[in-house]
Formats: C-alpha cells, sequence, structure tokens
C-alpha cells in the first residue's frame, strides 16, 4: 500500500491565519499527545506512523509549502511539487505517475488518496484495512469512506450506499456532490452518508486515467505538461460519476477541521496570544498573533483572531460562510514564515507629497541562513540592524556588520547578507511598486566568505 | 453667569480609543448637524454656542488636552490648565480662583460647572435660566440637575429631592455618591434622580472653599499650591453633605457617553474605518482604526473596537464593565497626535543576542511645523524618509532632506528637523530604555534657519 497524503489548498477558510501563503494544516492549534501543540500535518503524520508504519506516504503539496513542510515534518518526508496550483484530480495523476514510473509500482499495488485536513481518532487508520476487503469482494475499482452525517451541509458530497444488514461497508449507488440544502436534508433523510475524501484504488486505475488524459504515465511528462490537465477536483472528475464503487463506514470521531467553527472544537486552549477576558465568555474562543492585547467581554458561541493579515470577529456558526468576505480583501500577506527565518510587514504608506511609496518590515533571519543574493528594480532599501551579528555582500563586497548598523541598498545593487547569530533588522522600502515579486535571484556560494571571515559553513550556505 | 466645563479625566472606560494621552471628548464619532462627524467637545461647544452666545466658557483641563483643544476648538478657547491631574474638586477651586482672580468675577456672579461628556440635545441648556431662578428661590447654595433615572446604576449620584406638585424643581433633602446595586434599586424606587453632574453656585461659594483650603484666592497661588488640595471629586467633598441645595429636573434626552455601551447609542454610523460584515451582524459597531481588516460575522449587540493600543470585543452591556479589564494592561501608548502631527509605534523589540531594545516608530509632522530640538541619553536613532521634504537639524548644522535620506543620529546629539512640506519618516530607535521620557528639549529659533534657506516663517516656528 502507498499513501498519497493531499496537503493543498491554501486559501482562505481559515482567514486570517490561513492565506496564499500559509496553509491551515500547518498551524499549531491541536493538542499533541503529550499536552503540547501540534498542527494537522503533524498529527496525522504521527497518526499514520503509529497505524501504517511500514507504508511509504507521498505529501503532494507545491513549493510554496516546502519550508513549512521541513520545519514541522523535517528534510525526510518525500514530496511531489505540483509545478501550479490546480485541483486534486491533477494532483492525484501527478503522484500516480510518480508512484507508477519513479517508484515502479506494480499494477496491482494499493493507493490510498488522504486529505490532511481531517481530525479523526487512531481508529480510523484501521479502517484502510477493510477498505481494501471491500474492493476485493466488491470487485470495485475505487473504494471511499463513509461517514455518517450529523447536520445537511451543503460543503460535502455524499454517498448513497446499499448496505447488506449488519455489515459496514457495501457498494455505492450513487454520489452527489456538494448539493443545496434542500437536497442534502433530502439525502440525510434518505440514509446517504458523508464522502469523507479517501479514495482507494489500484495502481493501475490512476495508470488509466493519466493515459487517457496525457497518452502516457511518464513522471517528467506529466510534471511538463501539468497545466494540460484539467482544473478539476476527483469528486466531480471521478467519484460523481463511476460505476464500480464501493465504501467502507466509519463511525468514528470525525471532522473536517475546514472552518474555525469546527476547529475550536478541537483546540487544545481557548486563548492563544496576549488576551484577556472576562467571566461572561462562553463557548468563545480568542487567537491574538498580533502583539497588542485582545480584551473579550460576554462574548458568547463566538471565535475572534488575529493576525498582521487582519481581525476575525464571528458567531462560531456564522464562521462556516467566511469565505465570500474574505474574498472583497485583496490585501497582500503581512506575515510569512521563510526557510531563512520570518518577515511581518509593519507599515505601508502611500506618498502624499512625492510619487511612490514606502514599506516597512521586521525580518529576522535564523543563524546560520541567509537570504538569497538578490537585487531589485523598482526599490530602495535601508536596512537598519537591531540584534544580531552578520556578513553583508553589497555587489560582492562582504562586511561583518551588527546591532546599530544601518545599510542602504540602493536599486540594482545585488544583496544578501548572512546570520550569524540570528540577526533582526527594520527594512525600509522606498521605490515605486513595492510587491515580493520584484526580486532577481542570483547565485551565490557563500562559503569561501565563510572561511576568510573564520566562520564555519553548515547547511543554510548556498 | 460663567461657565466653568471640565474636560477632565483621561481614564481608559473608552479604551481602546481612549488612554492615557488621548480623551474620549475628542473621539469624532458622533453626528454634527451638517450629517459629518464631531466630537463630544465640538458637539458641547457648538450647543453652549447656541444657547448661551455671549457666556465666558473656561475650559478647565490639563497641558497633555492642549494640542485636542487647538485642534478641534481652535486657538481662542479660554483654558486653565491644571499643573497636575487631580480630581473635580481640585479643578473647580483652580478655575474658581481663575474667574475670581483673573477675571474679577464679582460674588454674586452666578458660575456653572459642567462635565463635557454628555450626549443631551438643545433644550437641557433652556435649564440653565431655571436652575439660576430655582438657586434664588430656594435660597439655595448649590442647585443640581436632576434626570429621571432609567436603570439602577451604580456609577452615579443619586439625589432625593421634595418637588411640589405640578414642578420641575425642588429642594434636595439629600445625596448619596454611587450606591451599590441594592441601594441604587431602593433610591430608584423611592424616586430619587441621578445627579446629572453640573454644579451651579455663585462666586462667593467658590471663594468661601477657596479660601478655607489655601487661606488666599489668588489664582498664581492656587496654582502653585495646586498639590496641596485634597484629591477628591466634587461629589465627594461637597455635594454628599451640603446642606443647601436645590435641584431643576430635566426630563429631556441624556446621555453620559462614558461606556461603549453608551456611546454607540449615539453614534453616526456602525462602522468606523477598514470594516467588512455580514447581513447577520444585529445591533453591532465595528470601529477599526488599524490598517488591516475587521471581519464581522452574525454579530448580536456586540461592540469591536481596535486601535493601535489594542482589541476591544465586547458584548454591550459587558462594555460597561471594562475597566477592570484595561487596568491590567500597562502597555505604552502606541499612537499620539501631537502639536506637530502624529507617530505609531509600528514595532517594539526585545534584543535576543544582544542587549537592549529597539523600537520602530512612523512618524507624520505636518507641514510647518517642527519636533522639539531635542536629544536622548539611552537611545541612538535612524531616520529614513519615506515622503516629503524639511530641514534637518543636527548639532546646530541644518542641511535640506527628503525622500530617501537616511539620517543617523547617535545618543547625545542635539536634532531637530522641520516640515516643509508635510513629511512622513520611518524611525529607529536602539537602545536600552527606549520610552518617551527619554528627551531633553532645548531652545531654538528655526526663523533665521528658514531665512537663509528662503523658506517663510509661520506660526510652528519656535
Amino acid at each position: 500500500m502507498k499513501i498519497i497524503l493531499l496537503s493543498g489548498g491554501s486559501g482562505k477558510r481559515l482567514w486570517p491565519l490561513s492565506n496564499d501563503a500559509r496553509s491551515k494544516q500547518f498551524l499549531k492549534v491541536l493538542q499533541n499527545e503529550e499536552g503540547g501543540s501540534e498542527s494537522m500535518i503533524q498529527r496525522i503524520f504521527r497518526q499514520l506512523g503509529k497505524s501504517c508504519p511500514d507504508t511509504e506516504i507521498i505529501l503532494a503539496t507545491s513549493e510554496v509549502q516546502s519550508d513549512s513542510i521541513r520545519r514541522q515534518l523535517g528534510n525526510e518526508v518525500e514530496k511531489v511539487l505540483e509545478p501550479s496550483r490546480r485541483n486534486t484530480y491533477p494532483a492525484i495523476l501527478l503522484s500516480g505517475a510518480y508512484l507508477l514510473d519513479c517508484k515502479q509500482a506494480p499494477d496491482d499495488e494499493i493507493i490510498i488518496v488522504l486529505p490532511v485536513d481531517t481530525y479523526v481518532e487512531q481508529d480510523y487508520f484501521d479502517k484502510f484495512r477493510d477498505m481494501e476487503r471491500a474492493l476485493t469482494e466488491f470487485g470495485a475499482e475505487i473504494c471511499l469512506m463513509g461517514i455518517h452525517p450529523t447536520y445537511p451541509s451543503e460543503k460535502y458530497g455524499y454517498i448513497t450506499v446499499s448496505v447488506p444488514d449488519g455489515e459496514s461497508c457495501g457498494r455505492v449507488v450513487s454520489c452527489v456532490e456538494k448539493p443545496d440544502l434542500a437536497q442534502a436534508r433530502r439525502l440525510m433523510q434518505d440514509g446517504a452518508l458523508w464522502n469523507g475524501g479517501i479514495f482507494m484504488f489500484r495502481a493501475s486505475f490512476v495508470k488509466a486515467l493519466i493515459a487517457k488524459e496525457l497518452g502516457t504515465v511518464s513522471y517528467e511528462a506529466v510534471y511538463r505538461r501539468y497545466h494540460e490537465l484539467p482544473y478539476i477536483s476527483f469528486d466531480y472528475e471521478v467519484i460523481e460519476r463511476h460505476p464500480s464503487m464501493a465504501c467502507v463506514i466509519y463511525d468514528g470521531e470525525w471532522n473536517d477541521l475546514g472552518t474555525w467553527n469546527t476547529l475550536t472544537e478541537q483546540m487544545k486552549e481557548p486563548d492563544g496570544g496576549f488576551v484577556i477576558r472576562d467571566d461572561g465568555c462562553n463557548n468563545t474562543h480568542v487567537i491574538n498573533e498580533l502583539e497588542i492585547p485582545i480584551v473579550a467581554m460576554g462574548l458568547q458561541d463566538t471565535v475572534v483572531v488575529a493576525s498582521a493579515d487582519g481581525i476575525l470577529v464571528s458567531d462560531k456558526h456564522a464562521s462556516s460562510f467566511l469565505l465570500p468576505c474574505v474574498e472583497q480583501i485583496d490585501n497582500r500577506p503581512m506575515y510569512e514564515k521563510r526557510q531563512w527565518g520570518e518577515y511581518k510587514v509593519l507599515d505601508v504608506q502611500q506618498c502624499k507629497v512625492d510619487a511612490g511609496n514606502s514599506l516597512t518590515k521586521s525580518m529576522y533571519i535564523e543563524a546560520g541562513r541567509s537570504v538569497s543574493y538578490q537585487l531589485h528594480h523598482f526599490r530602495d532599501e535601508v536596512w537598519t540592524i537591531v540584534d544580531g551579528r552578520g556578513i553583508f555582500l553589497l555587489d560582492g563586497e562582504a562586511r561583518r556588520v551588527g546591532r546599530g548598523d544601518v545599510l542602504f541598498i540602493p536599486r540594482e545593487c545585488k544583496h544578501a547578507i548572512w546570520s550569524l547569530t540570528g540577526l533582526s533588522f527594520i527594512e525600509v522600502q522606498i521605490g515605486s511598486d513595492l510587491v515580493e515579486e520584484d526580486i532577481e535571484r542570483l547565485d551565490w556560494d557563500w562559503s569561501e566568505i565563510l572561511r576568510q571571515q573564520g566562520e564555519t559553513d553548515n547547511d543554510g550556505a548556498k
């Protein structure tokens, strides 16, 4: 058996903590076994390690998540990086091609595709064996996992299954993806199940899909021609109309953690960050990533979340319908974790007297790491070092810098900085078009400079 | 008649918009007659101008409010500045001494003391004549204004008045200041009135009080010996035990605007700033002074207020009990308006590698104004000009600066900047003790430099 874990869609359903650069699966808000905190992706990796210790796991993800994955799961995780964001159908085909072509998976290998954002107990993973049996027993091409619905949700797919008495699996009669509310009510009354988002099939099945789309199962070809694959979910493209499917029913705890309403139910602590609440708050969660305090008083069934991107104050039930509100906001990300450290946007100004703009950031670079050697076409930068020591590189000239030094970087000048101790600086950008995209990255090998300066190189040097 | 308007207590009852440096009476959240917005102090000045156009008004305030007063009411307002913050009893004595000594008010002059934070309709001011009549009619030394209570509040004083049938004024039988809830209920049942915070008396009355406290009514002496006056409110010191008082009943609209609960009732708009709300919010106000968005969903009877100082999310009724929550916060003010412009604290960091701290501010100086010539003992500063032009002065040497210039100011160096066009810069402070108090202000006359630079001087030059 091989596992494809879909670490997909950044999205904004958990705004303001999730955005295009930060995905919900990396938020460390769940409780781990030792009482500490862990993220969704850490939780599912821990659970899979326990239930399927010898099974190979492929993480279907994108470059933008690489830093977060390294940070939370280490360097050992096997990743398939989508060349561009599309949807689950292309993502599963790419990972399938990887298993077939690069890992030489035989045609009868069982492949199981899992979402990364499901909150479940350990017995969920024991169902994988039942699914494998059902696939054979019913002579089906796909096996799904069905969940007893608890309310008529419009967000899920519904599966109608013919289940023999006393059994917990059966043949799928029909599937409906994201029905409207009236239809969801009817389906629920008729005993339909939620589709838990798990797909199990044999390697030969995905092989046929890839061959149908592109005429080849070469991983290199699928990767190169990824943009030709239809932008569609696996549910719509395959599940909703497939004639040969089985389903295993799971009746343990299941929660998709896709909204603040569901996520807060599983959160370790009601408050995070600088929060003051009175005794009158009930069933209320307050998460504060800002440095200023949040005072919460007399709130019922409310979720308050503040980050550098914005502030959400919502009735918990209403928070499920966040997307249309958040889609009105097109601000740039104000906080990002990167491979080298992190930055926060402190201030953005449009000039009133002169032409142009300014943008101020707080930057932190971890010890032994550096920002890439780079230049900007549309801005000058002023860096004021406020903590730590490093080596600053400007057009090939290196010098040691530290707290109190002010570095002026005119546009078109190549620059980088190496952090020796952990390094904080304030960056003021002055220019016309102050976007992350105004960057040209150049190659640079720090090892020579580090040697000259008597500093040891490590894995951050490149 | 002379009016003393008490523009007092900054306080935190409207946190995070009011703090030690910003008082609630200057928040421009009310609706003026033209449909624009106005502050409490602007409203009451407008109303007084209409009802008592020829009456002298003295504003009892403190130096810290001077800039806001100039900004909102102009330079013409007559102010009595308390040398230190004490309470209403000393403040009224100081203003009384000013009227007696500097304005030569005769002994029988009527003096009326008003709070600045009462929200009333115009007919409230017509009651002043009734109060003057009642003072004479009942041979009383003080006349109060009584308000019919709408709920048993613990925040107000209660007056029991013997009112003849068909009359709207009478003799005060007793006064109780801030009773507990049970007592407030009893008082309300017995027909007691709220004390509306207005005191009317003759000049001779306050003259006797001042003489009793300090043995002199010289304004200079009262000002100099202000710290000797007891730190107590006029209600506790005088009203609660005075034997000879009358009271006029006012039954129009009256609201003390002292809490978010009461203030939001009078607010012009439910939202202020960058706010996105869904259709499910009812009786909910959202005020956002930050640049990041607030998304409000499904909220009932809620007030959300965000400023650089913090974020309040509260049930409206619960917001009346804000003080104990906010008193746990001892952060410095993060945003202040000053005579020369305004600043916002963007970032505060404690060093992890080196000793010390850093603090980053965004500064804006209005055209034709300057920050005072100053030096700091415990910090260096780096100013990066992001918009506008000015004249920078460092240890007596002046030079023109503009967008893109970086100014390094070592500790102990005297410095100032003159804004020619409106000037924005980012200030990074690096030092050990980064507080507003680390400042030594020096005299400087800009006129010579401005003349040399061919710039015209104006009222900002000093």
